[in-house]
């Protein structure tokens, strides 16, 4: 990292403006669960009413799933320094099997705490860790299998399912929960999302929550092929550029446009405390590849690395609150050399670490030799398994691979292995992947790793969209999301080129957003197109300040609503800046119903009535019609 | 249109240098067929040779498909005043089936012709319109169902199969050329396209050449379901912006960046002129939705048209050169009444004007009334009939709905009307589709209009993504494609907003022209992953200039590398910008094959070598770390 002058933190307390103003006709609301601390935090969106000209009417508020955590609360006063509010402490301590340490158990987490030279970048406020109780197991995957359904299982599950039963039981939502039948390839989606569902998808390792207990902040979500899909972001400095403050405000401005989960990907210096950062202040969950650090640790020569240094690492990072690790335990020795003859061989970073060490040592892969090891780990603070591809393809000719397989049935094995513990485990997926080639990815998944959530990065279905590969890896996404995939691992635009500023991680939220309620749509997710038909009312009456509030980004809608016509009227003109006020093709719509109305019956039955005999007498002509020519 | 100044257009007689200016490392290269008229252009990029730690070599050229015209020729020199090179007039003259007329026959032309108060804006070279002798029909489909190779054909199967051949011959691509195998749905693509091959499709209809006698100036190219996935761009004034020379600009624009045809949407004043100055100066097939005129011509009151009036328009239209016609033929009577229901009614202009018209008449659609008169226009011209899809749905909820299907149906009854007359026909579609419901109508058109090419609007697989449509229907459009869509219509970021602008216009193409790429991958067109496979390898090996080359778009490739790593040196780096000098993948996996290739032995045989003990040793062992804990 560049140098940081002193007190840089410190005296950025809040974030810019941008990050935290609500959305455009929008307030924060919470729906409370079974007790008065569970409230899980909702979008809603007020909608205008119907000008008379289409039929006066009131149009109902849209609550929507809302990632942005408490930054966008107005009632909500941020303050960096001290972190967001505990939302879980109390569930946490309620349960009775942990305890608190006096401080890091890790050595490294120690050195860094007593540090006085890092005194200017630590957090202010760091609270001692928290550890299961001995012989005890705290990860919700385990409740789940002893039948309890925690707080964290509750909010997830009101928090997929949002106002949903409400809305059914209103007439004004009628129309606009009308949604097509489905194709959710073997996804069994119920009509409702309970609390008890949440629990029996968890104990059978369809999905996943991941929630460290020493992550009280997060705000609770499920991962899982029957839930909604998922997206997670990717924020990390490198040896290159970027600063603690930046990365603080990315995690908060990834939240804003819809990140689900965020990886905190740093590689350069100062992670420990950039990790304290973000973690204290992060409403969703956070993963790492610990690896990375592991490895700045033995100044990254990757022969070096030990178990030993490892282990440090993730007791480090999970004292932390890290809620899941991507651990490259399958990438084994025999694997590596069907890489050799490929085009771009060993394409992630991780994979690559290890296959370096395997040859270094002529030994097998140490995180697949201490796997058991690291399940205990992660089930003395939940830390949920991301296990990581290691051997994914690089490029669309070396998709669906012998290496790449091999390691996905490994992943399975190692799948078998955590559930044994009752630790949560995701698999990670590919990569570079042709259209064609894609389901066969999700069905080996599903298959050789027991329905475990996948979650994959794209797939890019082309290797030539440099600068638009956020794009061409969402087509991909969209699709395997659709198949089955819970979560999507976002792709920016500088993808293979630079790193993302802030605009690239909007662009790739968004491009992301999209494919995953896609999937949505298409597997028949309740309540998916509520949104969207919504929109298309709005649309059609010309109601713009709702098209705004409804677009997945209302800002970017606006300013390119803006830049054709920048005047307020024609944000209540009733037709729209593509054809001008004469030539609209609603309007003409419009036209036809009216019409149709003052001819003195209803809409439809005006139409079908007056047509009918129309419609008749044109038969025979239309049938003369071709006689004559 | 704005007022504009007198010899506006005049002044600028050439291209700002950011639509001609060549393609990194690239050149324009011609291919010859069987006689020096026929010069296919393509683009070749020229790549560098491999680095001496990479296994020094050379890499051969690799030659792309090249929409982008005479523009990017650095031998042509740019003369919007006196349009393009005549490419066809020869092919034309030659069939001797033609007589060129003393002028327009429209009425309408001629008028607008004689107009002394025009004369700034008109274009100086009119050349006077060519028109079919009595009795004789000049379409493509007519030759091909003759039996004729025309020309147009050859070029088109050229474009098509590019330098395939040759370059299977030659051991420099082999490995370049691997591709994995298709799944296409239906298509029958054949190993290599020849000129029989356009020929036989051409003459069963499932593919078109759209190629007016009078727009010479024209590089066939071909659209269909057993051919490369195409793009189509729209551009055109509106009552609100936009000038002739801002239109002219974006055409060549959108020629730059891969738009293989292009539709002038104009609806605004001077509509007439600005087709005639950027006919005369476009590459590419050119489309209109002649209705539009047609409504400008009764000022825009819909129920005034008239049969007269709109067969004016397209002789007005065919005179000058547009090659194919989006008719809304199929929106009858008797649908109407099935969109009062939807909530989005009909969006799209042509079928809401013709709706309106139907009602205010009592009558049935006079283009389908009218039909074989229509055909007799188009045959005389060779214009290729696009069956508009007036009753396309608007968003999600109206998807596949009875009006949208009964439309469908009936444009099949008239794709065989057409093809009686030897008139070519493709078949718009839509729209905004969720994605499980994409497949069914590529499958109805298929069978109700019997293979004529489909070319969809996306579709949109969601309506909440204003700002970012291009990419909700880009998912779609990739789906479609896969399918069977023949060519895939643009949607820009300002989709539903507002006007595109240049760089709007770019990004809409290179989303479709990813979107395209990606069906010909998945239906396995000859050759198409040859880029890929380039920029795969260029990648691994670090060059950097190849990346950007070998991109869709290598400038904003090239811009997005320079902000991260702006100096030149990094351009020839062997590290990327993502990770720094000592933490890449790519360089670790290259540290792998060195580190097998110092124990004496080839890569690949290294490997399984050193390993093969290893592995055996580790099952052993592997079995008892299991057994242990």
């Amino acid at each position: 990292m560049s140098a940081i002058p002193e007190d840089f933190i410190k005296k950025t307390a809040t974030l810019s403006e941008e990050v935290t103003r609500p959305f455009y006709n929008s307030r924060k609301v919470y729906v409370e669960g079974s007790r008065p601390d569970i409230r899980v935090p909702m979008r809603e969106i007020n909608q205008e009413p119907t000008a008379a000209s289409f039929g006066e009417e009131e149009n109902p508020p849209i609550p929507v799933y809302d990632t942005s955590g408490p930054f966008t609360d107005s009632a909500h006063k941020i303050d960096l320094l001290k972190g967001m509010p505990d939302l879980r402490s109390n569930w946490i301590q309620e349960r009775n099997d942990t305890e608190m340490l006096t401080g890091p158990s890790s050595e490294y987490g120690r050195g860094r705490q007593t540090d006085p030279s890092l005194s200017h970048l630590r957090f202010e406020h760091i609270h001692a860790p928290r550890r299961a109780k001995q012989d005890k197991n705290v990860s919700q995957m385990h409740y789940a299998r002893q039948g309890i359904i925690t707080p964290e299982m509750e909010f997830a599950a009101i928090r997929e399912n949002g106002r949903l039963q409400e809305m059914r039981a209103d007439p004004r939502y009628a129309k606009l929960l009308r949604q097509h039948p489905a194709e959710a390839f073997g996804a069994q989606i119920p009509d409702q999302i309970t609390a008890e569902f949440v629990r029996s998808e968890l104990a059978v390792g369809r999905a996943i929550i991941p929630a460290n207990i020493n992550h009280p902040e997060l705000e609770p979500m499920i991962i899982g092929r029957n839930f909604r899909v998922k997206i997670n972001t990717n924020i990390g400095n490198s040896a290159i550029t970027s600063s603690i403050e930046e990365e603080v405000e990315k995690m908060a401005w990834s939240a804003r446009w819809g990140g689900d989960t965020l990886m905190d990907l740093s590689t350069g210096s100062n992670i420990h405390e950039t990790r304290e950062w973000i973690l204290r202040n992060a409403p969703m969950p956070i993963g790492t590849v610990p690896i990375y650090q592991a490895l700045e640790k033995v100044n990254g020569k990757a022969e070096e690395l030990t178990w030993e240094i490892m282990r440090d690492t993730l007791i480090e990072q999970a004292e932390q609150g890290v809620d899941y690790f991507t651990i490259h335990a399958g990438v084994l020795l025999r694997y590596v050399p069907l890489t050799a003859e490929r085009i771009t061989g060993i394409v992630s970073r991780g994979g690559s670490i290890l296959a370096k060490w395997c040859l270094a040592h002529h030994q097998e892969n140490f995180l697949y030799t201490h796997f058991e090891e690291i399940c205990d780990i992660m089930k003395a603070y939940d830390v949920a398994f991301s296990l990581g591809d290691g051997l994914r393809p690089g490029c669309l000719a070396d998709a669906n691979d012998a290496a790449q397989f091999g390691e996905l049935e490994t992943l399975g094995e190692l799948t078998k292995i955590a559930w044994e513990h009752d630790v949560q485990v995701m698999i990670e997926g590919p990569g570079h992947v042709p259209m064609q080639m894609i389901k066969e990815n999700m069905d080996k998944e599903l298959q050789d790793c027991f329905e475990a959530p996948f979650y994959t990065l794209g797939p890019l279905v082309t290797d030539i969209s440099p600068g638009y590969d956020h794009f061409s890896s969402g087509i991909g996404a969209a699709q395997i999301g659709w198949y089955g995939t819970a979560m999507l691992c976002y792709v920016t635009p500088k993808e293979h080129l630079g790193l993302p500023n802030k605009a690239d991680v909007r662009e790739g939220i968004i491009t992301y957003k999209i494919a995953a309620h896609a999937a949505d749509l298409a597997k028949g997710f309740p309540g998916a197109q509520l949104q969207d038909n919504a929109m298309s009312k709005a649309r059609f009456e010309f109601r713009w300040g709702d098209q705004f509030a409804l677009s997945l980004d209302p800002e970017r809608a606006m300013e390119f609503h803006d830049e054709t016509l920048p005047h307020q009227a024609h944000k209540v003109a009733h037709f729209c800046s593509m054809c001008g006020p004469h030539f609209c093709s609603m309007k003409i719509t419009q036209d036809v119903r009216e019409y149709a109305r003052s001819q003195g019956v209803s809409e439809g039955d005006a139409l079908q009535k007056g047509m009918q005999e129309k419609a008749v007498e044109f038969k025979h002509q239309g049938a003369e019609i071709y006689k004559e020519l």
